[in-house]
């Protein structure tokens, strides 16, 4: 290809939005444009790439027997209705009216269409398991998209669904899934961390995320340097610091799967929790209030005045102890619960955890089954409450249900009685006693593990890093089945659920997360796997003897297979050593006079990144590139996983 | 691929409303699903023939330098209100809000969003000609969705555009894209009929659509049998009938370039034009009346009652007269009409055109620059003519500008003096003579030709077909150039306007198009080209020596780089068969113990369509058949265009 029949708009310069790297280069690249906030095209240059990360991602999904359809974009609104998520997904998604009112949505995701798509042709078992993917185009409005194509509105996802008789079955295309990511990040030159995830809205009972490190990573990651142990903070677990966080007797956290319809004794109200809390917990507070409401401490409990004192670290000045001493009460406010009777729109809960520590809100949420958790506005914690911001406690605190961390009831300073929030402004309870004092609707696991933290399998201190997700691979179970009815005939020709995976790569953000991973100060370093093109060739002047000893070069390449630009312009060589490098093709081969007129007649070959040229006779020089490029191109495609 | 591995649901019965050959057999070979009312998705099988189509068409483009990119598919409605396409493309655009209330469009087409993407970088006539395209998801929201893809909302379009210096350089891309377009097809084995099209809403100076003949084709297509002379009958011309329609003196017929703002003495009302009339027009009803209102006739002018008569048919028998001494006169209403000053959103017209003839409102929409016209609703012509719907007439007529069709104003019968409406109850006008009587604000060809009307070029009597529109490609000139400030500086430094074209390919459409004729009782007969596999292997019985030797012929054809299905289902032969003749990949091999236990071992061949089959060894079969469709793909390819 030459330079000048090709469309390559490098930039020197770039907008001030354009912060990281990989924004910065591949708009100076001209692999993309913006078109408007968080959408981006690519440009010739660029969708060269985005073709090779695609083939890479068809052959690993051929590899594991998963089949490539294409449903369309826009899909009616109806589907999402059914599964339940029309309302779950909030403003993320962008919704259309067609002429003639009938919803429509721009997919975000494809659980729904595909569910829909594949039903109706589902009969019998003997067609399971059935694992499908597209590589299609995803729109997401995004609050605050940025960093290029890395926090896109409209991006390119390639996503996989399965269908399973069993869920031996599902778990097996789930591993081969991971292997096929791995696969597909290391064929791209990418070292990814594969750590558990929570499964957000989508449901379901068990997901990885394949991360890559990153300072602008959205995401931690809670690592374990002894035995392995990743994680994402939403999901994070950790070990109880040796401390005894043994739930007391009768107060056992119930697991999600168990969880049944409310005691209808719960107290209704405004603030009243949608029913799912276990009969396997004791729902006290509507029958028997724990802690009356009184000013006199009952056995121990002491209220005391606390004025101009809202901030624990005001209050263990004030009271000369530690945080981890303290409950702390914190009021949420729930959004969109997933009820056994239906989506709830709001709620709210006390969330207690131990003074020192973080409610993980994406915990809560997924305990909750809620779109979304966030603190309540003041006027609401007020008015739950009854005292302003900064006075919460779980003693006598009323019609609101009150999750408690494992921390906030266990623990040698807990037991030993704990300072709390009195629900009144400017007063605190101290030696309060979990169960005598309060009890908890939930116990669970609400945690924000940081660094430092025990990891939960081996005690070893977990370390934190940033990453951005690159995939996701989720064990569904039966939500969508479910909701959406499929069934097929199982051997004996009685109907059945299928259960369900879903898998993702973003492709876009994989590009960019490339060129993280492979750039320095002049420009990209492609790997070899996704370069646009494999080698560029600069002659110093296009005419004569360099004219056409590029031209031999460029056609001898071709025809080993190798993908050459030849830079033909009028420019200064200075300008297209510059491009070229920006640029970033593994190889660069400088055509020149000098070198020529040599015996043999030369050129000059740079691997990009290294520092010097070598001199290669003109003669053998395609056939020793092509030989390098596909000995890379092979070490990448069979790196180890 | 093993047939079990893979994913077919072929079906039996289809729904009802797959009434035309290709949506039935594409639902029956398991090449689509419906999602939705004109949403369809592509399951793995026709997703294999939909991306040879793609590669064809990125072969053919790649052969003429244009260069493919993806802009994105949502794109912001801001670059629609820079072109004004905003108003004019109507309810067929899908709109959305994103959650700050912006207005979005998914992407019927993308002229503004390809200008909008390159205007940035385009700084120097060095970078024209510059020739760009997508092949990417298009969603229109069709009023009545039929016919399977062929008439789908959702679809995949190759849309390309580019830029140039000069109308010769525009010309030469044009005719570039006419030859790669009729190479495309004659690669997919269609025969396109080239025709000259209306430029409809997108502007512009040329255009020529490819239509595939098609009894269901939503065109009408008027052929010459002696010149060749092509043309949908939205833009077809015909000659005058052998009659004398030259323009009387002063009422030359004015082009839609030199067309100048409107003479201000025309009458300004609820039905005023919008000032797109020449200034070599004369308006004369704005300053002198040609006729009085009154009821008595001027030379030879002649009022009668013609009582409970509404129709021409009607008058004629009234009259003793025959259709064509009529001059027929309708009031149009014309919308989103683009005028020097913008858009006006609605404006009503009269239009006479002679008794016999029909209003083509394609020619007159393009004339009037309006997105689209059509018969006003009866109160509104009343309101104009003063009269029921029925006497309509041009004498007298005020406050709305005429149109007249040539054949309104001149040939011996129209000469001779002509019958219309008065404008009044049960009364006509005799002896009108045009020029005397009345007149026209411009007079242009408004007629729809048809069957039997003489070729323009060489005088034949047109015939008539009904077509499908697969591509279509248009010197769109400066439209968008010119509204979305696009500029580049030309060799002396001056600031310039690029012209523009632009070349669409509907992908789904081509595919149907070929199964429309490519197919017999049993199901689809593939061409080579867009076959999704090229040959199945049926063994009678998958086992023993049958499935031995149906695994060495699946490896060998792949060795040959033959694309082979085969079917490992433990099904009757009867079916493996039927479902072979329904998905129609062009060579079958059935393998069998009797013809295995022949010397030497044979299999069974059939090219698809064919009706014996023929014995081939065994060991030779592979060879023979990768041979075969080499063939077949390289006389497809190299077909004469």
């Amino acid at each position: 290809m030459k330079y000048t029949q090709y469309y390559i708009p490098t930039l020197r310069e770039v907008p001030n939005d354009a912060v990281i790297v990989s924004h910065r280069l591949m708009l100076r690249a001209a692999l993309i444009r913006k078109l408007a906030n968080g959408l981006f095209a690519y440009l010739p240059l660029g969708l060269r790439s985005f073709r090779k990360l695609e083939a890479i991602i068809r052959e690993e999904m051929a590899a594991i027997g998963c089949l490539e359809l294409k449903p369309t974009v826009v899909v009616p609104g109806e589907f999402w209705k059914e599964s339940g998520r029309w309302d779950a997904m909030g403003d993320s998604m962008l919704r259309a009216k067609n002429r003639t009112g009938g919803d429509f949505v721009v997919s975000p995701t494809a659980e729904e269409a595909i569910t829909a798509l594949l039903r109706d042709d589902l009969a019998s078992y003997r067609q399971l398991p059935l694992s499908v993917y597209q590589i299609n185009t995803k729109y997401r409005d995004e609050i605050r998209p940025r960093y290029g194509v890395m926090r896109g509105r409209e991006f390119v996802m390639k996503d996989a669904y399965s269908y399973h008789t069993s869920e031996a079955s599902l778990d097996k295309i789930y591993r081969d899934m991971d292997t096929a990511y791995r696969r597909v990040f290391a064929r791209c030159g990418l070292a990814t961390i594969p750590v558990s995830a929570d499964s957000g809205a989508m449901g379901g009972s068990g997901s990885q995320e394949f991360m890559v490190e990153s300072d602008i990573g959205d995401n931690t990651l809670l690592l374990c340097p002894t035995c392995g142990y990743a994680a994402n903070v939403e999901k994070a677990e950790c070990a109880n610091d040796g401390e005894d966080f043994e739930n007391k007797e009768g107060e056992v956290s119930p697991s999600l799967q168990t969880r049944t319809p409310v005691d209808t004794s719960t107290p209704k109200g405004a603030s009243a929790p949608p029913s799912v809390w276990s009969s396997a917990t004791p729902s006290p507070r509507g029958s028997t209030p724990k802690t009356p409401d009184q000013s006199v401490a009952r056995d121990g409990l002491q209220k005391i005045d606390t004025p101009h004192v809202r901030t624990i670290e005001e209050l263990c000045a004030f009271m000369h102890t530690v945080p981890q001493n303290f409950v702390k009460t914190l009021i949420y406010r729930a959004v969109n619960i997933e009820t056994p009777e239906g989506l709830v729109p709001e709620a709210f809960y006390a969330a207690c955890i131990r003074g020192d520590l973080e409610v993980n809100e994406t915990k809560l949420a997924a305990l909750l089954k809620a779109a979304e958790v966030a603190l309540a506005a003041d006027m609401d914690v007020t008015r739950i409450t009854g005292a302003p911001v900064g006075f919460a406690g779980p003693v006598g605190l009323r019609g609101i249900p009150i999750i408690a961390d494992r921390t906030a009831t266990g623990g040698a300073a807990m037991t030993a009685g704990a300072v709390t929030g009195a629900n009144e402004a400017d007063k605190h309870y101290a030696n309060v006693v979990f169960g005598r004092d309060w009890k908890a609707d939930l116990i669970a696991d609400i945690r924000t593990v940081v660094a430092g933290d025990h990891c939960v399998h081996c005690g070893a201190a977990l370390y934190e890093k940033k990453g951005n997700e690159l995939g996701h691979i989720f064990k569904l179970g039966y939500k969508y089945t479910k909701s959406m009815n499929v069934t097929y005939l199982d051997e004996n020709g009685k109907a059945q659920i299928p259960v369900m995976g879903s898998y993702g790569i973003g492709l876009d953000r994989t590009l960019a997360s490339v060129i993280e991973a492979y750039h320095d100060e002049a420009g990209i370093l492609w790997p070899a796997t996704l370069a646009p093109f494999h080698a560029v060739i600069v002659p110093i002047k296009y005419e004569g003897a360099v004219k056409e000893t590029a031209d031999t070069l460029e056609h001898d390449l071709a025809e080993w297979g190798i993908e050459v630009l030849l830079d033909d312009r009028p420019e200064r060589p200075g300008v297209k050593f510059a491009d070229a490098d920006l640029i970033g093709c593994p190889y660069r081969i400088v055509v020149g006079d000098k070198n020529l007129s040599q015996s043999p007649p030369a050129v000059e070959v740079k691997r990009r990144g290294e520092k010097e040229a070598r001199l290669v006779p003109a003669e053998t020089a395609a056939a020793e590139i092509a030989l390098a490029i596909r000995q890379e191109i092979a070490a990448l495609n069979g790196a180890q996983i």
